[in-house]
C-alpha cells in the first residue's frame, strides 16, 4: 500500500470519506434511475429544450420559456467567427494532424481563455460591480463612470465587450440588444444591466469622440447578467456556443482533407530574427 | 525569410494561396456582416433554436421543427452520468488544479475518445452497414445477423450501444426510442435504423439468453442515423451534449473549493507492485 | 474573399506582413538546413546534453557543464509523485478512454496550472522580490520577513514551496539543496536565492513553532532562480520534468488494460447532496 | 450514496478494491520516502542524467551510458521545426489567447497525433515487422520488400520516416545515422534496424527512380528500435523532445506580446466557398 497519509480511521470511515470525496448535487444515479437535480431524466427528455437543460444543470431550476428563449438567442449568436479566430483555426489544424473531433475540440476550447474567451466574463464582472454600486436601483451615469475608471485603473483601457477589431456595429450585438429590450418590456428581465451597458457605450463614445459600439461579448454579458448567471458561467456559456463552430469546422476540414496543416501555406516564409549562423565550438563557454 | 518552400509564384499568387489555405463554406464575414451558411446572423438570432443552429452549422440547411425536436431530445439525454465517468471526474479535478472552465472542459472533452465517447459513432457505423446491406429497404433479421457477425469478427464481442455496466434497461434509451417511434409514425423519420436497432437488441438477447438492452449510445445512434448525420458527427453531438455536464460539474467543484484533488482521498492508499527498495550503485550496469 | 480587414497594402506588403506575423529568433530553416539559435542542428546532435538543449532553446546560449548538471538534477527530481496527483491520475484515466499518449499527456499537462503546477513559479516570484529588495546583496532576515508579509497579504498564508501535505522533510528537496550548496561552493551559482530559501524556512518555523520544510517546489525554485530562469519558465521546466511521469503512467496503464476508468472503482459510491426526487410538471414555472 | 454498483463486498474489501484500482510499479511513496522503480529518489538526483531517468521511468532499468547517449542524441534532434509546424503555431496562438505555458503546451502536444506525431511510431512498427520476418537475423532485401508491400497495401504509399516535404537529405537524420553506426561499431546496438532502414531507403529510391531519404522520424525510429523501445513509446519520446520547442515558442510569444493571434494577419482574407447570401424565411422548410 503506497501513498497513504497516516490515518486512524476505520475501513468504514475511510470508505465514507471516499464517497464524500466525490459529492455532487447535480446527478443521482441508481441502477435504472438517473435523476438530474431531482428530476427523473426520462421526464426531461423530449420535454426540456436544450437551453432549459443547460440552465437546470448549471443552476438547479428550470427557467421560464421566455428566459430560455433569451438564453437560446445568446447561445445561437456566438457559434462562429471564422478561421481568423485562433480557436477555429486550431480545430482545423488539429484535424489535419490526425485528431478525431474530441481532440480537435479540446485543443480549440482550451484556448478560449482570458483573452479569447474571457471578455464576456470580464464584462459581466464590470456590470455586476456597477449593479452593486447602484444598490439595486437603475444605474446612474455616475455609477458607470466610477466603475469604468476603477476598471481602467486595474486592467488598462480596453473595456471588454465594447469595440471590435473588425466590425463597426456588430450585427449580433444589435439584434441581441433588441431582444433584451423586448424581454424587458415584457417583464422577463429587469433591465438594469441593459441600462448599464448602454451607459458604458455612451460614456466610451463621449470620452473617445467616436463610437465604440457594444460587441457580442458585451451583448451576451448583458443577457447572461440579466438572467442572473455568475460571470464565470458567462465564459462557460460562450464555450458551449462556440463549440458548435469548432465542431463544424473540424468536420469541414476532415472532409476537405489535408495533412499537417500549418498556419500559412509553405510558400509563405516566416521571419527569423535570431542570431546569424554560428558554430558551437567557438562560442561554447568553458566549464566552471 | 525562413521556412519557405522554394516557389516561383508571384506575391499575388502566394497571397491567393494563403487565402485558399483557409477555405470554408460555413461562415462569410465582412465588416458589419456575418453570414452563416449564407444567412445573415441577425436573421437567425432569436429565430433559430439552438439545435437548429447546430444542424445548420454542421450540414448547411435548417431542419424541420420535428427533426429539430428529435435532435434536441437526444442532446438533452446525454448531458451527464456522474463523477464515476472519467470526463466528469477530470473536469472537477482540473478545477482544483487552478484551471478556469475552458481548461477544465478541454481536459475533459479530450477523453471522449474511441472508448469513452466513440460508442455512439461505432454503433452508427454498424447501423449504416446494415442499411447498405438492406439496400434501402427495411432491414431483415438476416442483414443484422450478418453485420453483427462481421462486426464481432473485426472488433470483438462488445457491441457498442447495447448493454450497460450499471443500468439494466437504460431509462434514457427507453424514452428516446419512444420518441423515435412517435417520429416514425408522424413521418418525420423513416424507421429503418430504428428497426435495425430493435433487431440487434433481439439478436443479442437470443444469443446470450438474457437481455442486453439498448443503452443511450444505441438510442442516440438510432436517432442521429435516422436524421441523416454522419457517424463521426454522432460523436460530435455527444460531445456538445456532455459538455453541459462537464461545465456544470466544473462550476460546482469551484464552488465547493478544494486544492489538487486526486482521484481518491489521501486516506486511501494506492497499490505499488514494482521492485522492492534497491540501491542504484549495486545494480548499475557498467559502461559499455 | 472573407474576413479581410480593409487595407490599402500591396500584395508584396501583405505577404511581408504575413511573414512577420510569424517571427522567431529560435529556429531558422532552409531546405537542408536547420539552425537552432544560430547553431546548425547537426553540430548539436550528439554533442549537447538534453538539459543544455533545453537551456539553449529557452535562453539562446549554452550553459556550462556545471550549470547544466544543476538544471538536470532539478529536472530529474520532479518526474513523478504517484497517482494521487491529479496529473498522473488523469493521464491513466485518459488512456482507458481510448487516447493515444499525446492525448493523455495533453489532458494531464493541462492541469499543471496555478495550483498543481504553479507553486514553483510563485516561489520564484517571491525569491525574486526578495532579491530586488536586497539590492543585489545577500538577503537579510528583514528582507525576507517583509516580502513574506507582503506575499501573505496578497495571496494568503500558504507559502508556495514550503510544507507538504504528505512528507515531512521532502527527500527530493534535501538532496537538491545539497547540490545547490555544492554548486555555490564551487562558484557555479551565487547563493543569494539559496540563502533566501533558508531564511524563509527559518522564519516560517519560528512563526509556526514547528518546521515547515522546503519541498521540491521550493528547492527547484531556488535552483532555477540561481540559474537565472524567469519564474514562468520554472513552471515550464517542471512540466518538462513531470511529463516523463505522465508518459510512463500512460504507458503502464495501457499495458494494464481497462476501459473507461473512473476515479474510484464502481463498488464505491459517490455522495449525492442535491434535491430529493421530484417531478417536472408540478414545479415548472408558468410561462411569462 | 449514489452511482454504486450493487455489491456484497465488506468495507475492508471495497477499500482494498479501491487501492488496487490504482496500481503502479513505477513509484512507491511513504511519508519521507519516494522510490522510483525501487530506487530512493535522493540516490537518483544528481546521479542520473535526464535521459537515464526517462529510460528508468519507462522501462524499469537504467541504461548504460552509451545507450543513454544515443537516446539523448535522438531527443535533442527533435525539439523544433519552426512555426509552420501546427504544434508550434498552436503553442504561440494559445499564449496570445491568455493561456499560461501548461495550457499552451497541452493544446500543442494534443495535436502530435497519428499524422503529426505518429510517423516515428509507424516507422517503428514497420521496422519491427521486418525484424520479425527476419527471425532475429540481419534483414535481407526480400524481407524489406515484402513488408514494404504489405505496409503500402494496408496504409497507402507514404512510408513514414522517409521523404520530407521541405528538406532533401534531412541534416538531423544524417547525423543521427552516423551516431547509430558508431554505436553499432562499439557494440552498443545490434544494427538490424539500422540495416532495415538503409534497405528501405534503397528500395524506395530504386522504385521511385529518385532518392527519398530517411528523415528525422525514420532516424529516431531506428534508434528507438535499436534501443528496444516499444513503438508507442517512440511517439512518447518524440513528444518529450518536441515539448522543449513548444515551451520555447510559447515563452518567446509571451515576450513578443500580441492578443488573439490567428493563423494569418487580418490583412489576408480567407476564402468563403459556401452559399451566397440568402434569407431564412424564404427557404425554411415547413413543419412536418
Amino acid at each position: 500500500m503506497s501513498g497513504k497519509k497516516p490515518s486512524t480511521a476505520t475501513p468504514q470511515q475511510r470508505l465514507q470519506e471516499a464517497s464524500q470525496w466525490w459529492t455532487t448535487g447535480i446527478v443521482d444515479i441508481e441502477p435504472g434511475k438517473i435523476g438530474i437535480r431531482g428530476y427523473p431524466i426520462q421526464e426531461l427528455i423530449g420535454e426540456l429544450r436544450f437551453p432549459e437543460m443547460v440552465w437546470l444543470m448549471l443552476r438547479g431550476d428550470v427557467p421560464s420559456p421566455a428566459q430560455s428563449a433569451l438564453l437560446e438567442a445568446a447561445m445561437v449568436a456566438g457559434v462562429d467567427h471564422g478561421p481568423h479566430a485562433p480557436s477555429i483555426a486550431i480545430s482545423r489544424m488539429a484535424v489535419t494532424c490526425g485528431l478525431p473531433v474530441n481532440g480537435a475540440m479540446a485543443s480549440a476550447i482550451n484556448v478560449l481563455d482570458d483573452v479569447h474567451g474571457g471578455a464576456g466574463q470580464q464584462c459581466m464582472e464590470l456590470l455586476q460591480r456597477i449593479a452593486t454600486r447602484s444598490g439595486g436601483n437603475e444605474p446612474a451615469a455616475g455609477d458607470v463612470e466610477a466603475e469604468l475608471d476603477a476598471f481602467i485603473a486595474a486592467h488598462g483601457k480596453i473595456i471588454p465587450g465594447f469595440g471590435h477589431r473588425f466590425h463597426g456595429p456588430d450585427p449580433r450585438a444589435v439584434r441581441l440588444m433588441q431582444l433584451v429590450r423586448d424581454a424587458r418590456e415584457q417583464g422577463v428581465v429587469g433591465g438594469h444591466h441593459e441600462k448599464a451597458g448602454a451607459l458604458i457605450e455612451h460614456t466610451l463614445a463621449a470620452r473617445k469622440g467616436a463610437p465604440i459600439p457594444m460587441n457580442i461579448d458585451g451583448a451576451t454579458a448583458v443577457i447572461y447578467s440579466e438572467l442572473g448567471f455568475a460571470p464565470e458561467l458567462g465564459r462557460g456559456l460562450f464555450i458551449l456556443s462556440r463549440s458548435v463552430g469548432i465542431l463544424a469546422h473540424a468536420w469541414e476540414q476532415k472532409q476537405q482533407g489535408g495533412r499537417i496543416k500549418g498556419p500559412m501555406p509553405p510558400g509563405i516564409p516566416y521571419t527569423y530574427n535570431g542570431p546569424a549562423a554560428r558554430s558551437l565550438d567557438r562560442e561554447r563557454p568553458p566549464a566552471t
